[in-house]
């Protein structure tokens, strides 16, 4: 039997931060950092977890994120459009600082943006849908990525695997929350499938000269493909203009120049949308949220699933159980505090 | 040879007007009717065009839309929601109505929001987007229809083909837009396999007992199936969220409960959201039009195609050589013009 230590969510997020800490993170970013990856070990979103930490400690050591910065906010009173300058920072501590300007802002007009700009991003974008809908508001949050997928029809990268996700608030439970990369596959299971020596599905990919391949180091070395085809393209490209070009600052290609390589968290911005219900609704017919809970009773009555469903038991269970690591996890938490950016290359 | 006629688009606007308003419809109505139906036409785009007349009159008859409804402003000062009710009329003059308040607001904002409610809807959404990229602004539309989409892992229509619509301005040409349905197809297809007496692409459809079928009989007793698996289901079953519960409207199921049918146009609301890139990139490096450009230049430039081309083609063929009709199509218009509704069932 493998040893394996169970410790609390207040006991791992300990570790986490003082490792980012220790790795001369200033406290408002060591502390977002911490959370936003000890909820992807508390939901069992092993792939945002606490594996994370070494690509951010290498993007520190790099000099391509300000392990110092201090995000700023641009409140823009009289706007709907609320700003967070990370700073050169990462994104969490710059989103955990507008999020509630945010939300008050979208519950005045009905509707509101943040907008953050010069951040690093490597986290999931659910636990940030997750923060706009415990504001009891729905949101809309997208971002570029490095470019790794070719537009349909094309054969070079150029879009990023641009996450597109959504939250709906329910106020007896959890979200309703989906988070998808809008290529077929997330790069990260590429890689994987190279490591196990497996071939890719089919549709997954083209290679460098543009031609389909279920081989892992062709698909790496060419393009991946949006997901659902000509549609996941456009809505690829959609992110690439919302959330890189309207917001200033960088597309999914630009990303790729900037940095030069994929091993390196991604420098861009970030748009968030957050939309008030109650307002939208005020004056109809009918309570929203009840309306809602009848819409997804006929999703799971006909056996169909809601998105998020596995990370909510899994929360549920590390919340009074805590988070498993193996032998091998804490070893790597260990040496990762006891060395700090000497223990990344 | 067949026999074909060639009218100008001022000439066929003049014609499909008059259908509308011998039909009974009012002023407004029948306007906002012509020009997106004549948009249809003049685009190529023929299940957006004069076949869709029909549809409208038999909606009308069935008074199942009011025929002299006159759209409601409520332009919500303060507020960046701005209201249209169409006062159960069809959605197009409630949109026309409201998109300049929606464009002030966006400009003044930096992001708006219309909502149409109690509206018959049956145009594609591109005008729409159009009409917001045309104020230089950047637009997602989206609507629910009618329950004929199964969520993913269930076997039961409950999603409607739930249309999703992007526009970005581009100030020295056509706009960037698309404009799809988040099922694989649009039930249109799938009728018109029916009359061809094809079999369906795998993957489009399940029958009535939730089995995947290529017979269109058969997917057209059951239910489509979401594009993109079980991501372009999350997506229709957002713009449920958003465009029906949110705004106090339908949502699919409820529209086909409404109606009873699927052979008359869903009345359901409306959701545009504009956003102003000027706002949004104010203060930051880069104009965000000529960066769009060279995105754009970027996707052509691999061979891949920006959406909606095709139909900009056959726009510049149109407005200088004119809508071409088969003379079949020319009867039909006559007919309609002459009988009014009884022309139609």
């Amino acid at each position: 039997m493998t040893q394996t230590t169970t410790l609390s969510i207040a006991a791992l997020h300990e570790r986490v931060e003082a490792i980012f800490l220790k790795a001369g993170l200033n406290g408002v970013q060591a502390g977002a950092l911490a959370r936003v990856i000890v909820a992807g070990e508390r939901d069992a979103c092993k792939s945002h977890g606490i594996y994370r930490i070494e690509g951010a400690l290498r993007t520190v050591k790099a000099g391509k994120v300000k392990a110092d910065a201090v995000p700023e906010l641009d409140s823009n009173e009289g706007s709907a459009i609320v700003k967070v300058n990370a700073k050169g920072g990462f994104a969490n501590p710059a989103f955990e600082l507008g999020v509630p300007v945010l939300a008050e802002r979208a519950r005045k007009l009905g509707i509101a943006a943040l907008v953050i700009n010069d951040c690093t991003h490597f986290s999931a974008l659910w636990p940030e849908v997750e923060a706009v809908t415990n504001e009891g508001l729905a949101g809309l949050v997208m971002c570029p990525s490095y470019a790794t997928v070719a537009p349909t029809g094309g054969n070079k990268p150029l879009l990023g695997t641009n996450p597109f996700a959504f939250g709906w608030p329910r106020p007896n439970g959890s979200p309703y929350v989906f988070d998808f990369a809008t290529s077929v596959a997330a790069r990260g299971e590429i890689e994987l499938h190279r490591r196990a020596g497996k071939q890719l599905p089919e549709g997954w990919a083209i290679d460098a000269e543009g031609n389909p391949t279920t081989d892992p180091e062709a698909a790496l070395a060419g393009a991946m493909l949006p997901f659902g085809g000509h549609k996941g393209s456009a809505i690829g490209t959609m992110i690439e203009l919302l959330a890189g070009i309207m917001i200033g600052d960088l597309t999914s290609p630009e990303v790729l120049d900037y940095l030069g390589t994929t091993t390196l968290a991604p420098f861009h911005g970030e748009l968030i949308i957050a939309m008030s219900p109650e307002a939208f609704a005020k004056g109809r017919p009918g309570d929203p949220f009840a309306r809602a809970e009848t819409l997804f009773e006929a999703i799971v009555g006909q056996g169909a699933r809601l998105p998020s469903q596995r990370r909510f038991v899994a929360r549920k269970t590390s919340e009074t159980a805590g988070v498993t690591l193996t032998a091998a996890e804490m070893e790597q938490l260990d040496r990762l505090l006891d060395k700090g950016l000497d223990a990344v290359s």
